[in-house]
């Protein structure tokens, strides 16, 4: 399987994430890019490519082009009002308030784009972001030109990402961004399967209302885990995109026997659905040992998950997500790419 | 003119206050009272009173019970989920979620009560708030039993505070008791009128479809400064309420000529619409030096603002808001109260 990765995801280094009403060392970190690495080595997945340059077609066709200005300059601005420490929001727009008026001072914009305040934009944050999607849409390519699948070894993620907000250390939603690469590519129907420990929210409302993309996420329960304030079971899409909206929220200590109820069932409504082409938003965090999630899945459970995912048989762009445990990322993640190719 | 204050201000002193992207020490601090004390007492105003005990049935009748339960006991539920810090909110209802379901787990209700992160809770922060509360309760006791008028110096501030969302300092929304209070004791039309140098938000959405209460705010434009969302010069009340919210937005660099305008305009609103009663949100952020305000008001200019309050002849209750300036905040706190009291 061809691998697509950038070294410029080590421009986006923050060093301050807000958990717990303090300042910790990010858990989204460059480490954790390096796991993976070792371990696609370790395993002889050595198809390791640079990715071309990036591609702003898609993605301004995809995204806010007020939220990607705002991306490319929020460094400078930040930067020239005087602020002190790396971009972290204060204020959002809240329940109550106004939802559709941008401020014109920086600090205002960084609410309206974003939102999770454990979320730092760093002086290289805009490049990183560049540099992961473009991995993401040269795996597409691949794929689209014709191999069975391609994995993109995206930092920072991107399924939290909408198309007007950053949050949950995501900038730029690479795996939605494929689903719009494959349907140019003439794919009639994609599925975007979330198999990352929390709702990919971002993924959701890009395609929400769309009926050519369908969007899958296996998940911790809204009410118990970020982003706690959607991916409920009764998210079903909306307008000609209803019914193309599938969620599975379960809760604290769910193994990998209801976890993997849900993977089937996701599987057979992607299946019945006709989808033609896939997008994984791959993220390890459902494992037993990650430090900000609460399934219990184990590293062999992962292989078999890409198993079954690889038995779709479709043509696939996995594209890497979460995953906080630092040392168990690779094995993870790579079992889950060896799981599919074995199929 | 009657002071009431309570020690247990002190009950609520952050450690940390988010701004920049960095941990500062909060701007809104205990110091800021002792300023106002020490300089009350130098003024000969020193009928300073202890408030009688909280009185929670206005507060029940006017704020939501599940956000007074979450204050109550958010810091033993934040401590039980073991976080290390103090209480700031990571996520918020953003634009695109639920803004109607409450998450179970601690990490989720503060985003969920939370409007700002700026703002943290600490194991004393209940109790304060209460006693901020309780000092505003008695001085409208004082009036509506016949005074001409009272200081509450409440601490923490309040008109931030919705009926369920904290932010911006604030916990109770203080003055909006206060207007609850005199509707209770009589007076057919209450006046709010805030001086803050931020729009009063809080009380604002609280009466916001009621015609009996009308709140009067001069501020910096949301554009270009927190709250950002909210306190422009269309929001004018809805329902019932149409005509009884007046913003007066004002942009960076405003002196007193153009704010003492504004005043002069707010208050032959308030007179032509035959308030019988008045709250003033005093805060004094609006001077020329407060470290997060931008409108240039000098130390007189609030005498002469308390003079032109004065003349309206309602019975009035200030509440204690805003002023970060820390030095200056007795003086210029003081001169309105002599301002009205010379009126
Ligand atoms: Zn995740
Ligand atoms: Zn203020």
């Amino acid at each position: 399987m061809r691998i697509y990765y950038s070294e410029d995801h080590r421009l986006h280094f923050p060093q301050a994430e807000l958990s717990g009403g303090q300042f910790v060392t990010p858990f989204e970190r460059p480490s954790r890019v390096e796991y993976v690495l070792t371990r696609l080595r370790e395993r002889s997945l050595t198809d390791i490519n640079a990715p071309a340059a990036v591609d702003m077609g898609p993605i301004r066709t995809l995204l806010d082009p007020g939220y990607l200005s705002f991306l490319e300059t929020a460094w400078d601005d930040w930067k020239a009002e005087g602020m002190a420490g790396e971009i972290i929001a204060a204020n959002v727009p809240a329940r109550g308030m106004h939802m559709d008026r941008i401020p014109q001072n920086i600090d205002g914009k960084v609410g309206y784009y974003c939102h999770a305040s454990e979320t730092a934009i760093t002086r290289g944050t805009w490049a990183a972001a560049l540099s992961s999607v473009a991995c993401a849409q040269s795996a597409q390519r691949h794929v689209a030109a014709g191999a069975d699948a391609a994995f993109a070894l995206c930092r920072p993620p991107g399924h939290h990402a909408t198309a007007d907000q950053y949050g949950g250390y995501c900038f730029i939603n690479n795996a939605a961004v494929v689903a719009e690469m494959f349907r140019n590519s003439g794919a009639a129907r994609v599925a975007v399967l979330d198999i990352d420990f929390h709702h990919g929210n971002g993924t959701q409302t890009i395609f929400y209302d769309r009926p050519d993309v369908m969007f899958v996420s296996l998940h911790g329960a809204p009410q118990e885990t970020y982003p706690y304030f959607i991916g409920y079971a009764d998210e079903k899409g909306a307008g000609a995109g209803e019914g193309a909206n599938l969620n599975y929220p379960m809760t604290a200590g769910t193994g990998y026997d209801l976890w993997a109820q849900a993977l089937d069932d996701a599987i057979a409504r992607i299946t019945a659905w006709g989808a033609q082409a896939l997008v994984v938003s791959l993220g390890v965090d459902a494992y037993k040992d990650d430090p900000i999630s609460f399934f219990k899945l184990e590293s062999d459970d992962f292989t078999d998950a890409g198993r079954r995912i690889g038995r779709m048989r479709l043509p696939t762009v996995f594209c890497m997500e979460g995953g906080y445990a630092i040392e168990a990322v690779g094995v993870n993640t790579v079992n889950v790419l060896e799981g599919f190719k074995d199929a």
